[in-house]
């Protein structure tokens, strides 16, 4: 079934890493934000990130880098809880939190067996310098950086999946999104990639609803990133 | 001198790799091409490389991947040594032997050292599949992928320097390029960017009269990647 496998693309906030305890961490530590609670301030801040990239997807913006939207977002939850003491240097420093997330347990070691047999690149909305960052941070194994930037559209448009595959001079049948969300795994699976469900979930907290399960049929459904190494036969 | 250096960018073909040695064996192993001289063959394709680019960066030819100028390179350089016998698989077979490159012996851990401490990618006119599969091939460990494909521009371009470190969120200042080849340097260095100079005096043979040495004032000049590593506190 996985035969023609070549290169596996992975999404990477929330399935790779866990950026909701990650960004409250970064939240608590700042003396100005000392009394907000980090989980719901990354959650309103999680929360204005679909909308943004809406407005880039159905072209009321021009094309704009993760970092920037993330920036703008941040400023609205800083004004959303009256907090009007940070400067620019300490908005940019929680900014580029978003570069320093922590990986689920399973996610390195799971990458890199992954790596020994397949291409492992990123397919994330996440800009260039972020998800390199990240890497050197985490210590994430990647042989390339695919996903928005580098192709110029956000997921779930088709051309993400397609311009990513096409880079790498692959099919879409020779390739496989690894995603702890059904939305993106339908989206990339409309373009004829494989499909790996790994389920995340505390990703939204204890409270979590949705993505708990699989709601398609995927090409693997995966307990971590080892069993899906396992699974792979890696 | 190099205290703000963040992301060290390599030029790939003859720099990191040796061309002309992996090509002239790649054809050798062809029985249709067993009687050509391996060497010749591969010196010949290979200048067909900057004129192929330049009608691109002229304007007068679209956007086209290096795996396309290659494969039609080849075509040219297979009608001037009179072979017609092979076929199209053949062909593309013999094309992808760029994405199968031999490093030079100190490229490897040079890398492993600088890969540390700094981000290292690749700022090469190679396209991604090509710089991806070789790094598979070759154990390269590059963090990232930058240069032609990515920006969009062939070296040297300004554009394929300053867009690589925009990528990267880095100023040219906080980059260096990596090369073997003293004209590659100049223009990376007319960016804004460090520049480090390793001479590679055989890529071009045991006759090799260009880039033997430094012809201009950089800011490292190593004798191989593990000299360069060294020189810069790996």
């Amino acid at each position: 079934m996985t035969d023609s496998l070549k290169a596996i693309m992975f999404d990477v906030f929330g399935t790779v890493v866990d950026w909701r305890r990650s960004i409250a961490n970064e939240v608590r530590a700042i003396p100005q934000l000392h009394s907000i609670d980090g989980e719901l301030f990354a959650d309103r801040w999680r929360g204005k990130y679909q909308p943004a990239m809406e407005r880039i997807r159905s072209g009321d913006r021009a094309w704009t880098k993760l970092d920037q939207l993330h920036f703008e977002n941040l400023n609205e939850v800083l004004e959303e809880f009256d907090v009007d003491s940070l400067n620019d240097a300490a908005k940019w420093h929680l900014n580029r939190a978003w570069h320093r997330l922590t990986p689920w347990d399973d996610s390195v070691p799971g990458l890199e067996r992954l790596k020994s047999k397949y291409i492992i690149a990123t397919l994330s909305n996440g800009n260039v310098a972020l998800i390199v960052n990240m890497a050197k941070h985490a210590a994430l194994p990647w042989d390339m950086v695919l996903g928005a930037e580098v192709v110029g559209h956000y997921k779930p448009q088709p051309e993400s999946y397609l311009k990513s595959a096409a880079m790498l001079d692959l099919k879409p049948s020779q390739c496989m999104l690894v995603a702890a969300h059904n939305s993106d795994l339908v989206a990339a699976a409309k373009c004829g990639f494989m499909t790996a469900f790994v389920a995340r979930p505390t990703e939204y907290g204890a409270d979590q609803k949705i993505d708990l399960e699989p709601t398609s049929d995927y090409t693997v459904v995966a307990d971590d990133f080892i069993d899906l190494a396992a699974k792979l036969g890696c």
